[in-house]
């Protein structure tokens, strides 16, 4: 295992045809079967109520209907991981090419995104104890702020964007998960006051996501 | 966290190299994703049945040929959701580029489509009770909802289609879904008096989607 | 909901800009998919020995070891996945476009494809029994026969493929599909005599398709 | 079932359109779909603890502080897969078709993927015995091993990869993965002695990978 001396590999690598970097497609694609299994597994550890043959038929509805925090959850985190499936598409719609350090982000980001069902599990089965809350507001600030690094190393120097990429762009983008992840750590604060109004800033925070900001005005197509 | 004033925003977004908004390209791998998942794991809910070594042959041929109940729920619950894949292929054969709001249409869907195994659980399971019937139907009528709602969002002023996508096509095709969305409302009504008559309904929508119509002409490659 | 006349869509269909069909590619994506996840999961139905903490470390390995018919029928089964999907891929590799019939070829395809894990197990867990081994050589056996139907369907008048794609390719390939299936069917007969000479013919299959025969020689880049 | 005469068939394959041999996407694809599955069902195989509703809070945190072994291989195996995955996507980026033996090569290294979460369970509950270890190891070796072979099937005559590709680059990959291989027999060897000291070297052989080496310079885009 003899190294070739390394002089030689830089003039090699002059003559190298291979300019622009790794491509990013094959990142997109394995971030989008783990999204895509994580959304579908989630849904599948709902447990299905099952009745006796001979029971009354309202209590089917009765059963079906007390697994309502059940699917709050669920919904809270599909939402969540939608939320963070597109901040994640949108990040590469600018990210042109990738490097070993984007690899990694994303082998990261995408641990932290096959965790989320089973945090969401840990709050559905301990819904009024602070400690799920806060387990499971850490995993989704960690997201953020890895989706943040990710911005942050992408965009600074245009070193796989675009070179030119709008900087006022780069810095809107980093405002709107920057203001998400303050409210993420808010909502982890009051849980040790009150589980239920942490939620309910989960559910406000997934809300603000989805309805549209300064960002979007890039991405009107224009006629 | 201060915002870049907007004026100036306004100016350099006139600048800005991106002209055909966000690409289609992810969603469409996200929804193959999910689909994929829901139907294969769709058929790891059907127990595999264990006899006794010593047993006899034929106890082993009428323990599989039991689960014939199971086996029929699954077919319907995979063709059903053929049924939405192909629709949802079609639609985004249209569709030339994506914002925010097909972003969060398609997030829906898949939420929905992940219930879809949830559903069919319910259903083979509690296969006699009208509740677990309309619980299925509403969960394939929502599918359909959401996929009109999708190509009236697409289509409204050739929002985010081609300028030249024929409107006669867009309504063909608008009607195609209705149909469906019509007779799935029946079905439903109709668990109240028999199930098994709402489950043979089912079967007809399915059959109905899989035979060709009038979209179909819009197809077909010319020589 | 009023049709629109036909004539005028006839007339409209003349001018639409669609000239090659659907395209083929989300068909793919969705293949794949399902493929990588009944492979995956197939594993996952081996179950992970646990022996007590204070046994004999060679306690673990004699478990381990008495794993091995479940890594055989993994094994086989993963392979036959393996051909089924290669054999899908090179079809795909001469289709051009695609319709609603090879949609639905597809989709039957796909449901075949997500029931190999089950008749998997069904097999593993009652290897002595012929039903067991008859249920998993006719869901192979079904494969086959859709493959073949595929290509049948997407060469003839070149329907959906190049229309200079050479005939006698087209026959080489049938054929190789044809001779696996007359040895699947020879397969399910013999084991009503002797289950494993029945194994053992599923094992010469899945190696008959990983060797190269004469469709390979149109594979192979020119330099 | 009559062949074609062979040299019939010569003839029409110097007229065949077809040159490039068979398309790298669908491999890539079905890859992504199989890592991207491994990586999410590892972490569905931690199971979410669940304490009775009166209990203290602390408890709470004390039982999912104690799942801890469980994260630490877990990580371990996400980041193991990370780093084959991603030595998977440079070897394809150089790669420019396929034939029939790298498609099996690929089958068979998939098929040693979807058995990383198996291995991983396996360790994870017995983590004190040696063959649990060396289970694990030979498991990451095998990949390796395929790995190697791959890059050398390719690369042999520039076989699949671009004329003109660096044959120095070649060797210098080459040397990569031959180094990962060496500390992973010494990681094996080890086991037998303390365990603890062989999941030592295991993260180190991670933390190795994760680092940029020589074959980077290659990856860095030019300006």
């Amino acid at each position: 295992m003899v190294e070739p001396p390394v002089n030689r590999v830089d003039q090699r690598i002059a003559r190298t045809p291979m300019k622009g970097g790794l491509t990013k497609s094959r990142i997109e694609a394995l971030c989008d079967g783990v999204f895509a299994i994580a959304m579908t597994l989630m849904a599948f550890s709902i447990k299905v109520p099952s009745i006796p043959r001979d029971a009354d038929n309202a209590r089917l509805a009765a059963v079906l209907f007390e697994l309502w925090p059940q699917f709050v959850t669920y919904i809270i985190s599909f939402v969540m991981l939608g939320v963070y499936w597109i901040g994640h598409h949108n990040q590469f719609h600018y990210i042109r090419h990738s490097d070993r350090v984007l690899l990694w982000i994303n082998v990261v980001f995408l641990m932290f995104v096959t965790l989320i069902p089973f945090s969401t599990e840990v709050l559905g089965q301990n819904r009024g104890q602070p400690v799920a809350v806060v387990f499971y507001g850490v995993n989704l600030t960690i997201l953020g702020f890895i989706l943040q690094a990710q911005w942050w190393y992408a965009t600074t120097n245009h070193r796989l964007t675009d070179p030119d990429l709008d900087l006022v762009f780069v810095r809107l983008f980093k405002n709107r998960i920057q203001l998400g992840l303050f409210f993420l750590l808010i909502s982890i604060a009051i849980s040790l006051v009150s589980t239920r109004l942490s939620l309910l800033v989960f559910a406000a925070i997934a809300i603000f996501y989805i309805l549209p900001g300064h960002v979007d005005r890039y991405w009107t197509p224009k006629k």
